[in-house]
């Protein structure tokens, strides 16, 4: 296995680092991002947050925007970032700017071309914190969060895997993709059109019949320009009000779906996430 | 005077807001961005920091990547970030990344074809306050601040009008640029051959031979790759021993030139601007 380390800048006291692998599961070259807290220069193990990012986002922007590091140093959490599909010149794409690369949607794709490299999924939920586990000072008590495409991201992976994250969170998430347009062009392309293999990667199906409860929280602001359309977060709501399931989800007015609105409230997340991950 | 908003996205319950306008002092239309904190919802009238930028950058860098919304909400302050030079394919550029658009150096050009537009001193030390103050509900206390070559461009500006700014703060400033190789460069070809122009635009000289003295703070990372060739801080320092200038001046290891390094520190240099802004 070879990791490159391609970046690094000190951040609050501890260090934002890029690095660059051959992934198995993804069959091609992989960025990801890490934070790493001050605490780990004492040699302590620090619990992992996991940001999934949206449509077109690399491991780049919630880096650069969110401005999660004060409170991740203040905190003593990890935060790693992946990128949002496999990457590279032999990777299958289109030229749309939701589907292909920059748009993996968490899932594993069984439809031709597709499924040789778009196997997201399981990139994020195994091959990468085994990976960040074997090589960074962490612990492996994780929690997920993330933005659009990565808020439906953070929500399926989190619920389909309540025995590996503590606590999950998303700003403006994709709530119910088999009912908006988003959802279904990428599910129907690397899903296929069978509708039931579309329900296990559906926040809002999963939420309504979960048995195993993870703490979730989800903000969504009121003038975002998706929220009617694609985000759905209505149906989500419905969902857990139907299986008890303990979900805090805030509308915020006038908030768009940018990383000015994430921004605003990302410490609220990182707190949240804090308290589940050293319980 | 025709002025355009062209974006608006809720912050830290403030707004922040993108401009354009048609500029009589550079003579080509230009952006900036306005980040008004939530106190002006109530009526109330705030001060103003003003951030320069550096090289290659936007009015959206400083908004995207310090993360000074939240602490500029809690204080009560708005920011002003302008453009880094005249823009538009009539204004004379150069190829490279430190001369001509995005690299205005924030002096009034003397030198044919230069000063049609490069004019960057007048626009924002006159016509930008001029548009802010009749425009936004904000007071005339203004502080000003910057990175790199907005860096020098605050340190300078300031000390130039120190009747016009409560405090001056800078990141990793071009401290001497008559003796650096951007500076040299840009006053080449923006102020002629003739050096005894460019001292006025130094930021060492001016604090050498300053006789009213504006607060100020300076910070600078340990591990930025500009340190010694272009930026020289010991410069900086060295004239505000001689002439006793109220500068803090701290040098922290291991931080870069880049946005990671003045996320960490944007709260102590908001702070500093806040003291002096609301004395």
């Amino acid at each position: 296995m070879t990791i490159e380390n391609i970046s690094a800048n000190k951040s609050f006291g501890g260090w934002h680092k890029q690095y660059s692998h051959q992934s198995k599961t993804l069959n091609c070259n992989m960025q990801f991002a890490i934070y790493l807290p001050p605490q780990v220069s004492n040699g302590e193990k620090v619990p992992v947050l996991y940001w999934l990012s949206g449509l077109t986002c690399t491991d780049e922007n919630f880096m650069q925007k969110a401005g999660a590091q004060r409170i991740a140093s203040m905190l003593g959490v990890a935060i790693v970032a992946p990128d949002t599909s496999p990457r590279g010149e032999d990777v299958t794409n289109d030229e749309a700017y939701d589907l292909g690369q920059g748009a993996g949607f968490y899932v594993n794709a069984t439809q031709a071309p597709w499924n040789r490299h778009y196997q997201m999924y399981d990139y994020v939920v195994n091959e990468l914190p085994e990976l960040v586990e074997s090589l960074f000072p962490v612990t492996s008590k994780r929690s997920i969060s993330g933005h659009s495409m990565g808020g439906h991201g953070a929500l399926t992976i989190g619920m389909l895997n309540p025995e590996r994250y503590c606590s999950i969170s998303a700003f403006s998430p994709i709530c119910n993709p088999i009912n908006s347009p988003w959802g279904e062009k990428a599910f129907t392309t690397y899903l296929g059109k069978d509708k039931t293999t579309w329900q296990n990667h559906d926040a809002s199906e999963l939420m309504r019949r979960a048995t195993n409860f993870v703490p979730t929280k989800v903000d969504q602001g009121g003038a975002d320009n998706f929220l009617v359309e694609q985000l759905k977060p209505e149906a989500l709501e419905a969902a857990a009000k139907v299986n008890d399931y303990p979900l805090e989800l805030t509308l915020h007015e006038g908030y768009d779906h940018s990383y000015y609105f994430i921004s605003s409230f990302i410490e609220q997340h990182i707190r949240f996430h804090a308290v589940h991950l050293t319980k």
